[in-house]
């Protein structure tokens, strides 16, 4: 599905232009070597102007004008922003959430289980797929859009949750039981008197409707991707732009925020069975803020899902006032992408709107649609790529590392959090980015994934929630020779958030060699001259040596981290979160159990390998810096974007936010 | 309708009183050279206890007790606060507001364009102004209370806007196109499709109904204006307080908050339309913080409407606990009222309330009705006053300098702030403190306002939304000899709050010759040895001369500040927000260009001129300070507090918070 | 009803036990001393899963197995958290509140007038309270749990709130004379237009309904206890936990806050009526933070309801992650409640809960139920409660200080608050902290209480409401010779919140001497080198000496501490907040003046005092500090705990967070 060739485009919409300029852009987008768009998933409105009446010309102008231009067509189904006469049709067409009703005007803010919606949304799919499928030029379809539960609540979502809890539990006996209904007198006897889990005070019962919540989000995506199949061509791919937990900045209105861990609406693991493609989006602060990292753990999150290429839906171009990325990061961007094995970047989007909600958030064209430093940076970028493609793309990794995640562990901590300024992503990204620096590439699994057969190390931040089985198979991976590390507050609650009722770490006391009950906030306590932050265990270890101890009149007795033989490997548990920098001492000590050597170079020099097109070690190099850096090249081989020749131990030069992109010679 | 007399007096509200004082409450008030109170506005549940039923006996005994004092009246409409039973009778009386619907107990909380509210709002203002219009000492009359349209939304305000809507635009096309409604799939069919803007994320549409509301609330107080002018006698004036947006300072409750800047929700050019004398409230920081600057602001801005003599309706007496003035600040604020040619100056109020919420706003007395500090000072000047009168009552004001302020871009810099720590009013502020403290006077006019002929200096600042037609006249203007200055974020979108597709600034790259399509947050980024702050144009001149530039590794090719000659005046444009002293420098090489010279003193000595009573001119010196300072008049003439004579180079002593009245020999 | 044991033990719920484990928990408990368990009181869904089906079998399995364990029990009614079937019944359960209708899930939700919640809170009462009260080991009930109005509103409370207005003021004119209706037109003509308090502006209209609302809980325990008592044995009690306002420290979700003074929502003095045995609950800061001011404070407030002991049933084990108690805590905190004459001390809870929201808010087990430390000490202390018991239970206190505290000053003060970084309880912990850090010990007594006899020293902080008979009371006491010490802001307002017409402090300028009328925000302010904070009232003395003034410009020729000699007494007055060391200067002074010395020692080192079983007179010592320290014994007699005799003026060594007994040699 994923030829030689780079995706390079932009999100489309003619339909928000304020003049007819449909030609010009085309012309720019050739200039800078764009081969893809991405069109009309946001404009449903326009495409279907009165209920049943569809309008595609727009559609249609656009997809012939790309073809006359030889750039092919992503079509993405408009259902995740209503027009208003669906919504007049039936008021619960609007989700009911835990803050209400919602309101007209925004996109996602829909019932997705809502027949109504359903039959409408099952209207422009069918006659937008049909009515494109046969264009050449359209190379697949993206279905809906960043597609999530949105907290849909209400009466109907109720009703099915009630009748998913039978097919789950069986009993109502065992509901109780399980989710602990008796605390506060919750319990009931029928399955149809399940209360709405908005006003519940209950984790476990919270926890369960949003894994109902997240359910309904993948079944419909697999309903649209069902969908589009009887209509589209056997070539063409069904795609979606998975996104992640979006952290606020504090800037205004709708342009806060940026990619920030584990997505906690809906499980990408489930979701991406509806794909065909892999597809994301991610957004990063530049500028000085750039260092590579968010890029780095979408990307080896979205590879990891199945060990496939992906393609970056949505870059960023100009987008925030914040974020006007500096020269070179356009550029840096891109590559940064490709490094972690996309197999294309679209930006979002072409030109910059001139009404509604993102007039701000600002494609690779300002509002005045002229050249400007960021498109011919893009210009640039695109010629590079067209010489790049025949060698790297897309780009397989070797990662002898993985980070195993879990969307039940980001919904558990959300009801008991770490510390108010720390919660699951914060610590997933405490983890990776550490790792990151220090050039040890990992990756990203969900806690679903049964094979670790490739992996040395495996490592579980905050790994609250676990079933049973990966008990055994964590065991397994030790006593087999791997190498593990926990952090604090892994492998304490069952798949029902219930705390296991016996010692902690839950059926792993063995492999850590060690149990704690108590825990606390660290104040003024020390680790091995670091201070102890947020969440402290007090670790008494059985078997296990003690790596450092806390500093502290009182918990100076006890274990912070601890390393344990078990079997031919060995388990590292660390109980508490310490500043970045001890961190990488400590990871640097468990690659090492795992037989993984110390990479010589460290960020803001960030080295990215796989293996290329043809079979060959590549090695992307950056410098995430403002200043020209060197670093001595590990190996021989070739700079593909200048054709210059390194012997190793040869000096690289790196320009500020520069990249080069080492082939090895085979 | 004003003569020779300073109007001085107080609200009173002898409703509230906890028991009989009227005649002591007269006497103190006659004590301290009151001439005139204000009654009655609050107070629409003792006017009228039932449906139709009448009870004046309040308003007729202080009327009357007034006239036997020789005191005037200013009878107000008792409007903005409804009585419960006419909620009982109608409950969407209560207005509905993106909120969700209003509460009983506060004042303006009900829909002024609600049919039963309007029906007994007409009989409470017929009956009460037919009943009092007759007594000789009622002056005028006061149309509700501090007007706004309190984001008054609901079913009833949708379908007058729909109307509008057609009206405005005649085609719903028109619409879609005007107000970009393709976007996120928001565009209708049908202008009765058009969907309650509560919760739209479309900030044309957004803005277009703020607009709508903005026209309701002005329309409701010429409505008032016209039944008033029924039953009043040809001398007496119908006035209204206009108030600013409301500024919190974080204090608790009701006590929080002072004037700052362009009122957002209704326009005070349209408003003014409905009053034969203009009104306003001012409230403001004083003891250390009290600089005059918001006096001035509000005086210019209330002045400037008509170019006209304005009433002080409500000035601050004690106030919150923050603000109990410091000895001389009573008489410092009462002259800064009348240094911006104000007619009079009202006290809000006469005594400190004993229950409710503004119990701790405190009146000149305090809730024990015994003489104070404060009240001691205002006797001071009530005296004072009676012999200023015949010298400068009121001022007429000459300034060269205006600045260009608009509701529109009040508005939608909500939507799209510039910052969120900055928005229009911070902006129009810096500008105008900054000519303040340099005491370069200003008139503050509304951008449709058509006549600058006498303008030489013309300031635009953050003027976001323009009107086609003010590009020509900008032109025109500086194509005249005229000078102007622009800063960041001007002439970015129409009348619709589109962004204009063309290049920035809008119809004026060869006026300001300059152009920009990028900008960005600055970060450790100087201008000139000054921090650039929130908000940086990247300015790319063309024929304009570059008089500041961006200190910064990548962004230091760009201009931060530029002037341009254009026919025979010259086009200044600042790009960012910088330090208030590095504009003052700005400031006075821009007015230079304009022909103005660089006056002598800067705050806190404070110098505000005029012509006087008698064609004299009038110069109030002010020392916004706790230290005496001196000053060297550059004038012969008399302190009118004083009698002392000053020939020219002659020192004036300012004792702390001090004031002289330098009447200019003839 | 309390003998000569020590009540020792902790809330026990076998309804949330993963798995059984009675018998092991059971001989835990006998393990570590305990006597008591307290169960049942918040599993009404277990006790009676279906409307009028009763099912008690957890309740008599764990009396029973209690019973051969050597354990009393006591057993509490479960209304305070309604079964879903409940609300299905009848919605209108679930209160509306001034935020809207209640959600099912939490606790605490309930309308505690609606019938129908009556009808089976009655049922369940009636059938749980005769099935147990046979049991001999039950030794008493506990009816609800901190029970509180819960902010009830809605139409049923609207009714019966115009009912009691009626009964309150006898006619519609008194109501709104006594309330300031006609503020903001809010009067009205009839009791049955008085509008819903939610909306409202008026503080007094406010606090009247906050009365009611508090009369409302108070009747309902009454009801309770008027239930229980028809079937409980005459040798059992009937208690109830008594809580304070919760102040937030910032955690996340149920594990924030801590004891903080009078609370708002229910009058301890009036609800304490339906109990034979008044209990409380109290939780606090602990590890470095824990003062022991907390404790003191609940202990002298509830033993100064009725100069009786007092059970407390929840004090914290593990509790939050910032509360794991440093070795020492859980025996000092225990000593610290009986020192202040607690009859028992029980804690909350025994185990760690494994689902629901107060999982990580730690009984004395964590989730794992093995021994931990918090365990062991509770055992070490459980066995010297056996022996010390016959020595102290429960102690006896002849203060001769009282601080009165008002519940209707609480509730005003939320509308007219002195700061909005300080409130009513932080102006009581101000003064109450700062006795307690002196070793002046206090009673605690509601402004209800009429016997001030055996006083003399009576301090009013921000007694800001006040009945016209406390005025008189307060000059008699005087008068005939006791001391008196009032802070800024007593005496302002009458029982109906209205502020005082007259010269304030109202009815008593003779009294302490001075008056006042102003007051403003201290900035850069110093009083005696030490600065003033948040309010400051500028005081004129007539007759009273002033004892500090205020460091100011302006503010200078004001006092801000007054003495005033009145009859045989004497009157001070403190105008503003200073820091509490500055506080406790003058605290000293005035202590003085009543005829009290200043104590030997000062916190850390803490001494409370009282009367044992036996007459003798006891003494507590506590080291509040992670350092060992000494002391002086100012007494001859015996250390309780380790036998240890000792003389006048021999050094006695408390350990890091250590406790000594001392029982004076009779």
């Amino acid at each position: 599905m994923v030829n030689q060739n780079i995706i390079f485009g932009a999100a489309y919409y003619e339909e928000y232009l304020p003049y007819d300029r449909l030609e010009k852009d085309m012309q720019m987008m050739v200039d800078a070597g764009f081969n893809t768009i991405r069109i009309a998933e946001s404009t449903w409105s326009v495409e279907e102007p009165r209920p049943g009446e569809y309008d595609f010309s727009h559609v249609d102008r656009v997809i012939n004008a790309a073809a006359r231009y030889g750039l092919n067509v992503i079509v993405g189904t408009p259902t995740y922003a209503v027009p208003y006469w669906l919504v007049q049709l039936d008021p619960d067409v609007l989700a009911t959430t835990a803050s209400g009703k919602n309101r007209y005007g925004s996109r996602q803010n829909m019932d997705i289980t809502n027949p109504t919606y359903r039959y409408y949304a099952e209207g422009i799919i069918r006659n937008l797929v049909s009515h494109t499928a046969g264009y050449p030029n359209v190379i697949g379809f993206q279905i809906d859009n960043e597609t999530k539960h949105y907290g849909t609540a209400g009466s109907g979502m109720l009703t099915l949750f009630q009748r998913w809890m039978k097919e789950r539990f069986g009993t109502i006996k065992a509901v109780n039981e399980c989710l602990g209904l008796n605390y506060w007198s919750n319990s009931v006897t029928r399955f149809e008197d399940l209360p709405d889990p908005s006003g519940t005070i209950n984790g476990s019962y919270a926890c369960e409707f949003a894994k109902f919540q997240r359910k309904m989000a993948e079944d419909f995506l697999m309903w649209q991707s069902d969908i589009v199949k009887k209509y589209k061509r056997p070539d063409q791919f069904v795609t979606q732009n998975l996104d992640y937990e979006w952290k606020s900045f504090g800037a205004p209105g709708q342009q806060d925020g940026y990619s920030w861990g584990i997505q906690p609406d809906i499980c990408h693991y489930k979701a991406a069975k509806a794909m065909t493609l892999i597809g994301t989006d991610i957004y990063c602060f530049d500028q000085d803020k750039l260092t590579g990292c968010e890029i780095a753990f979408g990307g080896d999150l979205m590879r990891s899902l199945r060990d496939e290429p992906y393609l970056v839906l949505e870059s960023q171009a100009q987008a925030f006032k914040d974020w006007l990325p500096y020269p070179g990061q356009i550029r840096q961007m891109a590559y940064s992408h490709l490094a972690s094995g996309a197999c294309g970047v679209m930006y979002w989007n072409w030109h910059s709107i001139h009404n509604g909600l993102e007039s701000y958030w600002k494609g690779l064209l300002s509002h005045d649609f002229e050249s400007n430093p960021t498109y011919e940076e893009a210009k640039l970028l695109g010629g590079e790529l067209k010489k790049l493609a025949p060698h790297i793309a897309p780009m397989k990794k070797q990662n002898r590392i993985a980070m195993v995640v879990s969307t039940e562990a980001v919904n558990a901590l959300k009801w008991f959090p770490t510390d108010k300024d720390l919660n699951y992503n914060d610590v997933i990204h405490w983890i990776y980015d550490a790792l990151y620096e220090l050039n040890l590439e990992c990756d990203i699994i969900f806690s679903q994934a049964e094979d670790w057969s490739k992996y040395d190390l495996l490592i579980f931040p905050q790994l609250y929630v676990i079933h049973e089985s990966m008990v055994s198979r964590i065991k397994e991976f030790v006593n087999g020779g791997g190498t593990v590390l926990s952090t604090f507050r892994s492998f304490m609650a069952d798949e029902n958030v219930k705390i296991f009722a016996d010692r902690q770490p839950h059926g792993l006391t063995d492999c850590f060699g060690m149990t704690y009950n108590q825990y606390t906030r660290p104040v003024n306590t020390m680790v091995d001259g670091a201070e102890a932050q947020y969440w402290m265990e007090l670790l008494n270890p059985t078997t296990a040596e003690v790596k450092a101890s806390y500093q502290h009149k009182y918990w100076g007795k006890y274990a912070a981290l601890t390393r344990n033989e078990f079997g031919k490997g060995h388990a590292w548990y660390l109980g508490t979160m310490l500043p970045k920098e001890k961190l990488k001492e400590y990871l640097l000590e468990v690659a090492e159990d795992a037989g993984i050597q110390k990479p010589k170079e460290c960020w803001p020099l960030v080295v990215r390998s796989g293996i290329g097109a043809n079979g060959q070690k590549i090695h992307f190099l950056f410098n995430y810096s403002s200043d020209e850096k060197a670093i001595l090249s590990q190996w021989k081989g070739k700079d593909l974007l200048n054709k210059k020749e390194y012997e190793i131990g040869q000096k690289i030069y790196l320009k500020d936010w520069g990249v080069c992109i080492l082939e090895e010679n085979l």
